[in-house]
């Protein structure tokens, strides 16, 4: 697809779309993905926090949702989502212990905490609700998650505080490295395993062990996990395929950006960190990818400029040209904005609102 | 100012807060700078996006606003803001020129060029209005803009299309990195002293020479230049801190975030890179900088998370605790918000939109 048609649609550059083929594809690879490896996809929607995006992952088989935060939950939970997991050591304390309560009374809602202390404010917060909690495990992203070996000790302050403990997650964030996805995948699985082992020798039964990120979702492990929680995948993005975890065809959301300066082999797009964000891993190779020039590389990002160099045998750009920009870092992008042009076979078809945008609390 | 007692107030963290008596500080002395220097102040209403703080800008002397484009342009002008310049080369074609085209109905415009093309679309989109244009020149950042010895080739042709050249302008953003900033100075007044010898000699009238980055504006050359375009000043950043433009204490935009994981000296807060931005240049220290305490390091940033590690004589955090974040870019910061909480001695007195957030077209 190009981009350089939509001009004519009224839409000023520089602005977010999606091609909803790709993403359709996408649902699609990461459905099977689950299905073959008999675990339950519960799609984490901060990628896309759009109702209509997570509509159609539940039509694909999604046995829930996750979210970051509280916000997130309230939003999905108004749009009619009835399964839920905040996948985030929740401090329940303020005015988030009655906004926890409100999400329980319209949704199934699942917690994640990952200390003892964290634990008894939630069970306060939550107390006469049928939330569960699950501990949080690191699995070597070393982030927020206890050890393993301590699982059972946060499962069961976590169950004399009064919390129904469902089981254990991670998030193995260090899936995201060139080549680290198989290790990732496999400390993922054993961190999973040893902590399930612990909960359950301490008697307490273990129904959720939830793992997955993008990278490690399709060779998560089938047996160790009861389900997977990829985010980025609906969309992927130039770190996804960097990282080797999509091709170029599976990016299924781009910024649309106008050449605004220079010509020939160095050009500035109006797409910057405003539209992109400026999330630059150090083995990125530049500020995002234009999907249609793989040979061309954004060499610097301010807010609203993206310096782009084009290779000797990559063609060439002038003024007025329209490119595509896949961002590094899909999740920032779509944060950034207000709602998201919906394209089919690159024709605006629909706008999607970006409903959970800007919803941190 | 500790931000501990602002959860009574039923503010869930992490949102983004204003000190209002460091911003008044902030604002007064950059006024000083611009009227010591014998330079009008243009101040960059990217970094705040509020119409209040331009207000307090204008109270202050500003002669006008500058902003990135046409969309920021638009919501100044509605809030009646009636002096505008948008410093970057748009690029006038599709439903873009009649907004602009609107704009200059509402206030008096000008607009940056750099480059014949560009100007002839702009000549056609503004024709009939007072749009007046000024030739960017890249004074070593080397982003758009052009060389300073190509300043007349634009301006003529320009002028040829149709348009009013006022002068030339230039971002030196090259100031933006440790110990640079008075190079930046410097190659700043010559290339504007350099282009505007070249409008003058091809017998263009030079009303305008404008530069000026926060970095750079306190030491920018009062002859060269006539008027100074910073942004940042007003909030100041740990980009800023750490490049010595400021000290922590003139910090006048921080994230409130609650201490989610971890205890001691090595935590996790609630506010990460969709609060603060990922905004991390090379020379940065980590990912934003904790002002009350100042041994402390951000060593990772996800999109809730920051880690902190605290020195061995920085005392410790623990969970619940409330601390002050500073963004590394506090514009990246403030897009990402709807609103900022407006705190007076730490108590929360009003509550200002972030209207031109997203206004990226």
């Amino acid at each position: 697809m190009t981009a350089t048609g939509l001009i004519g649609d009224g839409l000023d550059t520089p602005f977010l779309a999606v091609d909803v083929d790709a993403l359709d594809r996408n649902l699609t690879r990461m459905a099977g993905v689950a299905q073959t490896r008999g675990l339950a996809l519960r799609p984490h929607v901060k990628t896309h926090k759009c109702p209509e995006i997570a509509r159609r992952q539940v039509g694909h088989g999604a046995a829930g949702l996750t979210v970051a935060t509280v916000g997130e939950a309230e939003i999905f939970a108004a749009s009619g989502f009835a399964d839920l997991f905040i996948a985030y050591p929740i401090w329940a304390a303020g005015a988030r212990a009655a906004r926890l309560r409100a999400v329980a009374e319209q949704a199934s809602l699942r917690v994640g905490v990952d200390s003892a202390e964290a634990a008894q404010v939630l069970a306060r917060a939550v107390a006469g609700t049928d939330v569960e909690a699950v501990v949080e495990i690191d699995s070597g992203h070393h982030r927020s998650g206890v050890q393993p070996g301590r699982a059972a000790e946060v499962a069961t302050a976590a169950a004399r505080a009064g919390l129904r403990v469902s089981g254990v997650f991670t998030f193995p964030g260090h899936s995201y490295g060139p080549g680290r996805r198989e290790q990732a995948a496999a400390d993922e699985a054993a961190a999973l395993a040893g902590a399930a082992a612990t909960l359950r020798k301490a008697g307490l039964d273990v129904e959720v062990v939830s793992g997955g990120s993008t990278p490690s979702a399709a060779i998560a492990d089938g047996v160790a996990l009861t389900e997977i929680r990829p985010g980025v995948y609906v969309f992927n993005d130039a770190q996804q395929a960097e990282l080797g975890s999509c091709s170029w065809s599976d990016i299924a959301l781009t910024a649309v950006s106008t050449v605004v300066s220079g010509a020939g082999r160095r050009v500035v797009l109006d797409a910057g960190s405003k539209v992109l964000g400026a999330d630059q891993p150090a083995w990125a190779t530049g500020g995002g990818r234009l999907p249609d020039h793989p040979g061309a590389r954004i060499v610097a990002l301010s807010e609203h400029h993206a310096t782009v160099v084009l290779p000797e045998d990559g063609g060439v750009l002038q003024r007025g040209d329209v490119v595509r920009v896949a961002p590094n870092h899909v999740c920032s992008a779509v944060n950034l904005a207000d709602e998201l042009v919906v394209l089919a076979q690159g024709i605006p078809v629909d706008r999607w609102p970006v409903a959970a945008r800007n919803a941190n609390t």
